[in-house]
């Protein structure tokens, strides 16, 4: 399992562009973030099934695929993950070899794809409506009770932090950052795709990988926008506060008052909205108070 | 077809939040951008069948399906649509009412959901790499031919444009926008999401069901960057040159210059870079010099 190739494709690109700058035409070489499909497969005894095709950057695919595979309750345990693997059938070539990852389960049968919500057509049996949606979350996940308290100071600490991590990454302006501190604001791991959902499922996966769920006393930030699905995914990985650069979605805001999840948006140096759970938040760390 | 009640629904909801600014703390009321799942299904003489859910931002429901459906490849012409509803069952609650369009198909047989790229899990058999996945959408959309040419004079103002015409919409900032211009700059249509793609297919979908495909002499700008999806939708609406406020993706580009589509990214008052396509760009419009 800790044979992950990801460092043998790039995260970023060059490509030949023409740069127009007022009236000045130039032919520079510009880095793209590197977008490929990966397909997700699970194995078990009794057979192996195509999960889900994301389009993501490569690196940490390993990680993705464990996240994603938790955050959708595929898996809920390290140990329930027996090896993963790329698909390295000597049939295929070599742009596709590292695009396909074959998580094997230790589990008694394939989870089936009706299970699974995210991006597969559903029966309205379930309902289609927000309501509906953060009910069926409700009957695989619970509220989150995390006593954790981060101040305001500490807060304010975590977009510069951010971008210095990400100086450290290929810089193509087109990488979305999911990055995950400690109380203390410290930086544990930050993980960068061109799909935020991507990202935050790299940050579960390494922590699932690592032996560190639940994610407790801790928070997430995200460049960009809250949707739905990025709660989804940090109640999912039970982290109690999540922060974004920008603003979240009505359903958003719903979903982590449904589930007692500290959202804030619009996250800046001097900053912020608190859109729930806004009793996390307070004026001093305990320990600095 | 035309008793479209997207005004029903609001593009914006009010919350009430915590406004941190400094040392000063206040309640205050928020508006966020609104985000509900939209379930698409498609019927026909044969039966019915739910096809795909979105989360999307109501308004423009009917385009947003009928757009999705044209980009997918499940229709090609206005005459493939018999008509499109929201499903008004009587059991369902008002909050699941116009979450749901069915679009009534002229075609002789429901599609198959195998045929749907997006979102879905796909077999092995057609590869998964960024190649295949252009492979894939050759064997259904052909290179972009289009003569149109657009002077940098004309390319600089879309931006403000853009601008203003968001202006006039909720202001939450957090949605996403497609602005569709005339090879003159002059606005055509804009159509906001909080998914790009939803924006996207909300302007395919106007211009089908005003019998307005293919989309010829056209520019679409997006806020944001320029993923694979929005590069395939521009080249399946035959929309010819496609600007990004931001970064393109690796992909992006690659599916750009395989279908001569003109893509460029960084598009600002005084500035872009061109990835693709840059014959397309010219220093100044033929009827202004």
């Amino acid at each position: 399992m800790m044979d992950d190739r990801d460092e043998i494709r790039g995260a970023a690109a060059s490509v030949q562009i023409l740069s127009l700058d007022g009236a000045r035409v130039r032919e520079v070489v510009d880095e793209v973030a590197t977008e490929e499909p990966l397909e997700i497969r699970v194995s078990c005894a009794s057979g192996m099934v195509p999960l889900a095709v994301t389009m993501r950057t490569p690196g940490n695919d390993f990680e993705l695929a464990a996240g994603f595979l938790f955050n959708e309750g595929v898996i809920s345990r390290r140990s329930d993950i027996a090896g993963i693997s790329y698909c390295l059938e000597p049939h295929m070539d070599a742009a596709q070899r590292y695009n396909i990852v074959t998580v094997q389960l230790n589990l008694p049968a394939l989870p089936s794809l009706e299970r699974l919500e995210r991006h597969f057509t559903t029966s309205s049996a379930c309902g289609v409506c927000g309501k509906a949606t953060i009910e069926a979350l409700q009957t695989r996940a619970a509220s989150i009770e995390d006593s954790v308290r981060i101040s305001r100071a500490l807060l304010s600490e975590l977009p510069r932090k951010m971008r210095e991590a990400q100086r450290t990454f290929a810089s193509t302006g087109g990488l979305h950052a999911c990055a995950l501190f400690d109380e203390n604001a410290a930086l544990v791991v930050l993980r960068e795709d061109v799909g935020r959902h991507n990202a935050l499922d790299k940050i579960t996966g390494w922590a699932l990988l690592n032996d560190r769920p639940p994610l407790e006393h801790c928070v997430l930030l995200v460049s960009g926008r809250a949707s739905y699905e990025l709660v989804q995914k940090s109640i999912t990985s039970r982290i109690p506060v999540l922060c974004a650069v920008s603003a979240p979605s009505s359903l958003a805001v719903e979903l982590a008052r449904a589930f007692n999840l500290t959202l804030l948006g619009f996250v800046r140096e001097d900053r912020a909205n608190v859109y729930a759970g806004a009793e996390r938040i307070v004026e001093k760390n305990a320990v600095s108070s």
